[in-house]
C-alpha cells in the first residue's frame, strides 16, 4: 500500500481536464437521500472541475432574503414527501468514469462562495441543549460582510410549533422578529456539512449520519483549503454535495450551523493506490480522522484508533511511536453532539513530519 | 455582579508590587495533594509577580538527563510513602494577602521556560488505549529545541514492570533504549498541567481530579500569555503550581503528556467582583470554559451549560442568543481521556464581541 502522502510527485497528473458546471435544479438534487441507483447529473473524468451549488435546505427559514427563483423551485416542485429519510438537499449525483469500489475519491476543495448574503442557525428540536430551553425552537438569521468574512445577527424568532419538515418554510412576516447579539461579529467559515458517494446499500440511505461513505461530517474545517478522501462503494462513486453551512463551532450544540447556500468549486482525483477505515480530511495544516458513534466515549475511542491506523499504515510509524505522538501532539475536538449521533475528530499536525514525506497543499 | 472582562480601566492597579522567586525544596514542595491546613510556602500582596519552580513528578524516567541536584534533592527526600493520593509535585503554596472564600485569584501566565532540554512521554497504565498496547507501558524521552520551539525524540524504552510508585527512578542505562520517531518534530506548548488553591477540605486533596479549585486540567493553552481565574476556597487562596509539560495534544492519550521541569514567571491578582462555577481561562484569542466528568458525555454537558453561564452572566447575552453564537461560533475539545476521568473543555473566539468589551489581553 502506498503512504497517502507520498504522491507529490504524481499530482501533475491531476492538473484540471475540464471545466463542468453543475446547477441545483429538481433534476439534479435529491433530497434527504444517498441512492446508489439515482442516474448521474453529470459524469467527470479523473482531474476534471466542477462548479457546482449547493443549497441550504433552512433557505425558508427566511425566504425573502435566501431563496431567490431556482431555490423557490427546487422547494416548490419536489413534494414534502420525497424528502426523507434525511433532510438535506444534495447536488448530484456526480459519477467519476472508472471509480471502482475500493477506490477513493480525492475531492479537493478550492471555493466556496456564498450564494446570497444570508443564512440561518435555528436551535432545533433534535439540538443539544434542547430540554434546557423548556423544547422551544428558534430561529436567528445571519448576514454576511463578504469584506469582513464575518457573520452577524440580523434578527431572531421563535419557531412556530415543531420543525419536523425538512425545507418548511416559515412566514416570518407573521412572526416577532427580535434584535440579537447585537455588535457581535462571528467569523465565518464557509464549509460543507454534508458531502459523500453513494453507499452499497439496497434503497435509500439517510444524509443524516455520517459514516465511511461521508455524509453528514459537520466538521467546518471542510472548506475551501480542504481535500477530503472518500472511499468508493458503487461503480461511478456518485458523489453528492449539500448542507453548505457559512460557520459553526466544533459540536454544532444547537443542531445547525449559519446554514447558506454556497457555490462550491472542487476537483475530484480518482485515486487506486489507498485505502482508509474512516473519512479522512487534509487541511493545509493537519490530517484530520474522525470517529462516530452514539455514545461520545465511544466515538472518541474510533477517532483514536483510526489515527492510531493513519500514522502506523500511511506514515510507517511503529505503534509505539504513534501512541506517544498522537499523546504529545494530536488534539482531538467534539465534531458533533445529538442524541444518537456523536462526532469526535483529531487533529495531527502535518508540518511535524520530515518535509520531503509531507503532502502538498 | 460586574462583568469580568470590563476591568480594562482597572487593570493599571494590578501592575506588579513586588518580585519573589520560590525555588522547589522539599520544604517548599507538596506531592500529590492540596492541603488547606499546608503552612504557606510564600506570601504576596495582589499583583505581586512570582518566579517559581514546577518540578515534574517524571524526572526520573530519564535522572541523568531531567535531574539536577535540587530536583535530586526532593526526589531522596520526600519518601515514597508522603506521595500521595495523587502523583504530582505541587511548588507551594502561595498565601495571598486578603484573599477570603468567594474571592477569585486571577492567575496570569507569563513565561514558561524549561528548566533542562529533555521531557519524558509515558505511554501510562491509566492511558486510554492501554488495553489496546496489551498492557505494556513505554517511555519516549524529547529532546528539546529551544531555538526552534520544537521536540524530537530522543529514545525509547518499555517501562519494566508497572509504573506505581511516583516518581520512580529508572535505571534506564539497564534498559534497552531504542530510536524512536526519527525526524518527527512536535511544536513546544510550554504549560501547567495541574495548578490550583486548596479546597475547604478536611486532610489532603489528590491532585489529580481537576475541579472547581483547577487542578489536573491538562488544558496545553494554560501556558505563557494566559490567564487562569481560580475561585478562592480558604483564607490565602494557598495556590501551588505542578505537572509541568512541555506539550500534550487534547486528549493526552497515552496518558502523560512531554512531561517536563519549567521556570513559571506569573503574577496573582486578587479579583472580589466576579465568580464562576468552572475554572476559567483566558487566552490571547479566547475564553475557554471547562466540564469534568466520569463519562464524557456528561463532561460535554457541563461545559455547554458553564459556557452559557459565561456568556449569559458575564457577556450579558440573553440565553438565545447564547444558544446561538455557542453552536455557531464556540468549539469543544477532548481536553483529557482517562478512565473515570473525562474533560472538555470550549473555546469562545474573544474578537467576536464589540471592541469596547474585550478584555486586555
Amino acid at each position: 500500500m502506498a503512504l497517502i502522502c507520498d504522491y507529490a510527485d504524481t499530482r501533475e497528473d491531476f492538473a484540471p481536464g475540464a471545466l463542468h458546471t453543475l446547477a441545483a435544479t429538481p433534476a439534479t438534487v435529491h433530497w434527504g437521500y444517498f441512492d446508489a441507483t439515482l442516474a448521474p447529473a453529470l459524469r467527470v473524468r479523473s482531474g476534471d472541475l466542477i462548479q457546482a451549488e449547493a443549497i441550504t435546505h433552512h433557505a425558508g427559514d427566511a425566504p425573502d432574503l435566501m431563496m431567490d427563483a431556482a431555490v423557490r423551485r427546487i422547494f416548490s416542485e419536489i413534494p414534502e414527501a420525497d424528502r426523507n429519510p434525511g433532510v438535506h438537499i444534495m447536488t448530484g449525483p456526480i459519477y467519476v468514469e472508472g471509480a471502482k469500489p475500493g477506490d477513493i475519491l480525492e475531492v479537493r476543495y478550492l471555493s466556496m462562495r456564498p450564494r446570497c448574503l444570508y443564512g440561518s442557525n435555528l436551535a432545533a428540536n433534535w439540538g443539544y441543549l434542547y430540554k434546557e430551553f423548556n423544547e422551544r425552537e428558534r430561529v436567528t438569521i445571519y448576514r454576511l460582510d463578504a469584506g469582513a468574512n464575518t457573520a452577524s445577527a440580523l434578527y431572531a424568532y421563535d419557531f412556530p410549533g415543531k420543525y419536523l419538515v425538512p425545507g418548511t418554510i416559515t412566514h416570518c412576516p407573521e412572526c416577532d422578529r427580535e434584535a440579537a447579539l447585537a455588535g457581535v461579529r462571528v467569523k465565518a467559515r464557509p464549509h460543507l456539512g454534508t458531502a459523500g458517494v453513494a453507499p452499497d446499500a439496497v434503497g435509500r440511505v439517510s444524509t443524516i449520519p455520517p459514516g465511511l461513505h461521508g455524509g453528514n461530517i459537520d466538521n467546518w474545517r471542510i472548506g475551501a483549503g480542504a481535500t477530503m478522501y472518500y472511499p468508493v462503494a458503487v461503480d461511478g462513486g456518485l458523489f453528492s454535495i449539500g448542507d453548505p453551512h457559512v460557520s459553526q463551532g466544533d459540536g454544532e450544540i444547537s443542531g445547525t450551523a449559519i446554514e447558506a447556500s454556497l457555490d462550491v468549486l472542487f476537483q475530484i482525483v480518482l485515486r487506486k493506490d489507498f485505502s482508509f477505515p474512516s473519512p479522512l480530511l487534509e487541511t493545509p495544516k493537519n490530517w484530520i480522522v474522525h470517529g462516530f458513534h452514539e455514545d461520545l466515549n465511544q466515538a472518541m475511542r474510533n477517532a483514536s484508533l483510526d489515527m492510531l491506523t493513519l500514522l502506523t499504515e500511511h506514515r510507517a510509524l511503529s505503534r509505539n511511536d504513534a501512541y506517544s505522538l498522537m499523546s504529545v501532539a494530536a488534539d482531538f475536538g467534539v465534531t458533533q453532539v445529538v442524541d444518537g449521533r456523536q462526532g469526535v475528530h483529531v487533529r495531527m499536525p502535518r508540518d511535524i513530519f520530515p518535509a520531503g514525506s509531507r503532502a502538498p497543499g
